[in-house]
């Protein structure tokens, strides 16, 4: 009996020894992956662990019970160029000319990009030893000088702007993005700055993307890497391959969904075969909400008000995972956090510093991802083009104006502003404003001392 | 070498034998028990894993992400009563006159209740052998021979209606509800048939019902059991114990949720702890959707249109699990299912019959629960008292009329009918009538041959 024990015993000792030697050793040597999955107008409601009833997203569901479920997190605007501006570079789009009262986006006929002088995550990462690939839609420029391989990607493969842009033809729009052709929509796919299809061929870019993905993670297997996935879907117009073609009980938007779904299992899946689960961050979010304005070519808020576009919650907040086996326990996370916080939070991953001379919206995650503290994001500011339309302070929601629909230029002004509380409402239907005239003084002083930290700038969208 | 080899190998089938005779002994000899969690007014989007962002419901979740997830699950009726006579018996409430144009539910002054006649699941699992109780709100009649104890349950613990009766003072019943008294709702708590406390004292509710199951479990855990455990909450007046006591984001709505998935979480422990759990089916749904007249005392259907009262989906669509360790498997089932099912399912479980004689509604669920196979459901009928107000087959719903919120008995007809197609529109948002005539047609005929089969009947709720 002693010596079936000693044999047990020195039979644990060795594969401890074991485990040791080649999983604690490999993520003590090697600086942690990073890999960022952004989807593009994928509401709050469309994931199956976020209440979707008939869209099915298992890998997304198994990632979501795996690691943090984030239930307030925000992006930085409710449309895409802001959006992405905020995510590179972890600061307001306000700061570095990424938003515009008179373009929502940059145009095929823009002549603005991110800034130069700007920091990126990849710049960022590029520093401490990473390889770093971007894959998808861009939106931060398109000229030579705005293109990620000038803003610290190694490489870049994907369409450089919107899937509904270089419209041919005198279709109108709506109806063109409901039922396109192969030549409605002449975009471009770009291998780094080289154009090599256009008009580049829609029904198989979430696979090419994702080829492109499990390509570049095998690549750099022995080497830290950031990929930054950003799918060109679920933008209208609407595509997904054959093999999707139909699947899904909600419609061909569902098909899309259920395709990305694959490729985010099909990532996770790679990473467990090459050993790189437990040395890789990845996060899952959306860059806005949902563009209801499509009927059923758009998602759903879920339980949220509106959609992209717009500064109620359906239109920026998004449903987002963290996942990294071994380092993030499984959690729901209701504090708040935001796409800006990414970059802060990357760089303490991957112990790097942030400059203290630039002024950064972001705040460092990483308590919270590791160690359950309490998030330190207390505060959101709902930016429409350049003005401030709304403000959240932990519990409350101030909202000044709102865009009626997206394609409106309709301002609603609020006088008296209305406030929410959006933990115990959060689809921002009762307004308690006149219950709380000073939480409503505070959160305008808040207001007036950040609009101080504003600089102007050159605004790059509305450049042409 | 060889040596290790052979003792590792005769410790596996030892642990292996030992297992067998355990566990799989066990549940052959031993019929499954069945215990059926039910709330009162929850919501479709009131737990985490179905979309609320605040709420935290680990237990659920845990369950959901363990077992079947249904999310397209409907009640018999949008109403506590009727509803629960629909999932007692397997029938349409308006088969057993449990469903009233005039008055919605059984009040403190009625007379009638579930008849004598109606075979109920417990009386069902009594004919096999079971050992059954009910905890909880009943609502299918309090005078004596209406009490669970007349309807096959051994024993029986809780309100026998509904936590909102028995109003005394003059205050207005929607301020009441908000801001009880102890006194202000004069409900009593029976013990079998005989009141043991008036008024009940509901902050201890969920917890007293929570003891009283588990107690009950544990006295059972060698003979087959039935549990039918109805929690009071989510109900107006709200109400939980000290130890949630503004613990939840949600605020008081969230502290009874989260203690309700605290119950959950004890029943799911003690089955783990006794080790009953791969032998027990343990389904969790709703009686109805939330009740919006009261704003944030009520709950939220999510993405889902409207709520209790109402025929459309967000008064009759609940939050559904299934979850038996090993027998069930991880999915998310959005094929259709209703809690009619429940009787016909739970009968081939525990090898009953079900009688040839009577009209059911119900479809036995087990070929999608053990084999997933696809649903036996096709169609669900929406009855707003005695009367069907919408009917869904496959993916269309038509809708003939609808009452405007909850309190007013202002009835909308809608000349010609709406049509929507649930799967790509759960919102109910885009009338797709005009484009599907035929469709409407075969639904007309459909309701036309459904009541055929309906037979007049005593109302049991117009009685006084």
């Amino acid at each position: 009996m002693i010596q079936i024990k000693k044999i047990i015993s020195y039979a644990l000792i060795s594969i401890i020894a074991l485990y040791t030697t080649f999983c604690m050793g490999q993520s003590k040597d090697k600086k942690p992956n990073i890999i960022i999955i952004f989807t593009d107008d994928m509401g709050y409601g469309d994931i199956g662990v976020f209440g979707h009833p008939t869209i099915r997203t298992p890998n997304m569901d198994q990632m979501a019970m795996e690691g943090q479920k984030w239930t307030n997190f925000y992006t930085a605007a409710s449309v895409c160029t802001p959006s992405r501006a905020g995510l590179m570079t972890g600061r307001l789009p306000i700061r570095n000319g990424m938003c515009s009262n008179k373009y929502r986006v940059l145009f095929p006929d823009s002549k603005g990009g991110l800034p130069q002088e700007e920091i990126t995550i990849a710049e960022k990462l590029k520093e401490v030893g990473y390889n770093t690939m971007h894959i998808g839609k861009w939106h931060l420029g398109h000229l030579p000088e705005f293109l990620p391989t000038s803003q610290g990607f190694d490489s870049y493969y994907g369409i450089p702007y919107s899937n509904d842009m270089d419209r041919a033809g005198n279709a109108e729009y709506q109806e063109a993005c409901k039922n396109p052709t192969a030549e409605t929509f002449q975009v471009p796919i770009l291998r780094d700055t080289t154009v090599i299809e256009r008009p580049a061929y829609q029904p198989t870019l979430t696979k090419r993307y994702t080829e492109e993905a499990l390509k570049f993670i095998s690549k750099n297997k022995k080497e830290p890497f950031f990929l930054y996935l950003a799918h060109s879907m679920p933008h209208v117009p609407l595509y997904r391959s054959e093999e999707f073609a139909e699947k899904s009980k909600r419609g061909l938007y569902g098909d899309v969904i259920e395709e990305i779904d694959w490729s985010v299992g099909q990532i996770m899946k790679t990473l467990k075969d090459l050993k790189l689960d437990n040395n890789t961050l990845v996060v899952f979010t959306s860059d806005n909400g949902p563009w209801l304005w499509f009927n059923q070519h758009g998602g759903s808020a879920g339980l949220l008000r509106d959609g992209k576009g717009s500064t109620f919650e359906g239109g920026m907040r998004v449903p987002t995972i963290f996942w990294w086996k071994d380092r993030i326990e499984p959690e729901v996370i209701s504090d708040m956090g935001a796409t800006l916080d990414i970059f802060p939070t990357v760089c303490k991953i991957a112990k790097t510093t942030v400059s203290k001379e630039i002024v950064y919206d972001g705040i460092d995650l990483s308590p919270t991802l590791f160690n359950r503290k309490e998030s330190n994001r207390k505060t959101v500011f709902y930016y429409s083009g350049e003005e401030i339309y709304a403000y959240r302070k932990d519990d409350f929601k101030i909202h000044f104006k709102s865009k009626e629909g997206y394609t409106t230029q309709n301002v609603i002004t609020y006088s008296p502003p209305l406030l929410y509380n959006l933990n115990t409402d959060p689809s921002e239907k009762y307004n308690i404003a006149a219950k709380h005239p000073n939480i409503i003084k505070k959160m305008k002083k808040d207001i007036e001392t950040h609009k101080k930290t504003i600089k102007p700038v050159v605004n790059q969208l509305n450049l042409r």
